[in-house]
């Protein structure tokens, strides 16, 4: 079975309507949720999620919709790339995870492909166009509805600076332990130790190199440095609650 | 496969064990969820949610359990329609999707049932009667568990009314987005803007025609009044965070 | 299909990384979530969520981690059962399942597996090593990754003590509902109500024998004794809102 995998930031009952529209057209994919609590309208957010899970799947279907100009005039893509499929608005969400695996072609999905839904909303293009793109993209069928064009927007995810004593990056997502992800990649960094919000986060391998209740700093599971407390919650120790913003760590050397 | 759709207020772990008593009876179906988060026992919602959400999928057994008479003499049922199943309690959830589809034949669930679970408890009929319910409804097993009745119980989810400069209407769910939609149907409305908590909406077709930050009404997803703010939140701006409450709109004209 | 059952307290992200690693090694499993919101770091919540729906599922793996000592020296393991696997760390997780079910077998998971995900990170072997050895275990396949051991970790789901007038046990659960479930086994219990907070939770069979509002305690569907609030909310009314803490209920006989 194909894998289709879907990842919003929708919360937990518009993608079930997806997965009628899908499983309507294309009722033999399987279908994955990777997340739909991707902060709303946060597109870097969602970028960086993709990235960080689309690799561990096999020649799959993604779809990736955090779209703040639903309605609007931005273009709905499908891209195909070296080993997988990706489907969403062409707001950069797609890009670091199709460029990483290789652009092959992309296209423009038109919007007449809601005649296969019976309907076009103004505010729910995952169901009205992307999950029928998605479908028609599962088993191949790219002729109708969908026109070859050449050009995706692009987005960074590791625009960060570095300097001597600083670095101002973002924080990519804070997880449910409260572990406040950065996007800084953890092969750029030399450090013995960060500061955040006058907080000393001691450069680790492991949590239990340091007590429990103590913070830390590791290259966690996206590659990128972590700050974390051992079973405690950093987000509520530094207050950064969210994904998205920008911080300044100081550098200990 | 058989599709079998769940809708429930019983938040994520009750709906895992309903898939272990569905697929211990019915190996083969594939189970997909609606939503787990329906405000606890508020049948409305569910009934709402259920509504917008069964169309799009093609005949499939469609289980909504919000039940507050849990243990009590309400009656379990299971609704064969022109195109769908529908299995839950006797509360008016399954009424506005069955009736719309065209009710065929409605039968009560019996409790014995249970025996396919090996007990009865008094709070998670999901788990004990109408998971195994749609397993066996999934292949059309219904001799031994059910019996033929007439009448089911009935809900108005269009329950409103439309004065010259006001409508009183119900806010049937506050998306993660904290759009607040209405129970209002579109196609009654004639306005140029409505005003809820002091607040103008301007009635527009789509969020970028107004500015960031800004409220507005469209027509949404659902067919109805929905209450915005423009990559913001009218949930926070108005005060009204959940589904069921009445409201009344001033209507600008 | 085979089944494997997931729960852990990765939220909702994580899973599905987890999700495209099993499914790569294992295409033809059927993944179904139980649970993805165990308190993080709770152990004993994890166990008892787990104890009260393997049962529910035929022959399936359950990938259990709730994984405090992620690594540390901790042993992963898995271990095969009368009539199912389950696959974790060693830290009591599996062990009240696992011993009701009948151990058969248990192995050391060793932690080269995660050359089949192709990196080991030091925070998430959810996806490294456990969704991998899930994989392997569903089609068998134990000879390359996994080295027979004795043993394993214990936990006392049930470690309560009983007085005339008092009984010293666990809140293990709090649902969606703020129903607070208690470790305390219904057949131990003879009382006409119990006293939590200086509230009366008088002992009733069902939801309906006490007025709208009231509190009330039963016999829930975990089989232990609930405290509720009919079509409320016992965990507001208590202040009592995570699993894990101790508690003493007043017992009116």
């Amino acid at each position: 079975m194909k894998v289709v995998t879907l990842l919003t930031d929708f919360g937990e009952y518009y993608p079930g309507v997806m997965k009628g529209v899908i499983l309507r057209i294309s009722p033999d994919v399987r279908i994955v949720d990777i997340t739909h609590e991707v902060e709303p309208q946060n597109v870097f957010q969602g970028a960086f999620l993709l990235y960080h899970a689309y690799r561990y799947f096999e020649n799959a279907v993604h779809v990736a919709v955090v779209d703040p100009g639903v309605g609007g005039d931005r273009r709905a893509i499908a891209v195909i790339t070296e080993n997988q499929c990706f489907v969403g608005p062409d707001n950069g969400i797609l890009y670091p995870s199709a460029s990483e695996d290789g652009i092959k072609k992309v296209y423009r999905i038109r919007e007449d492909i809601s005649e296969l839904v019976g309907e076009l909303s103004t505010t729910f293009h995952g169901r009205d166009v992307f999950a029928p793109a998605a479908a028609l993209v599962s088993y191949g069928r790219l002729e109708k509805y969908f026109e070859e064009i050449d050009g995706i927007v692009k987005l960074d995810l590791f625009d960060y600076s570095i300097e001597e004593e600083r670095v101002r990056c973002r924080v990519a997502y804070v997880d449910r332990f409260g572990n406040i992800v950065t996007n800084l990649r953890g092969e750029e960094v030399r450090a013995k130790a960060f500061y955040l919000s006058g907080i000393e986060f001691p450069l680790v391998r492991t949590y239990s190199d340091v007590d429990i209740g103590e913070p830390l700093a590791l290259i966690g599971s996206f590659g990128t440095v972590e700050l974390s407390v051992r079973e405690g919650n950093a987000a509520e120790l530094t207050g950064i609650r969210k994904g998205g913003v920008k911080i300044q760590l100081e550098v200990v050397k």
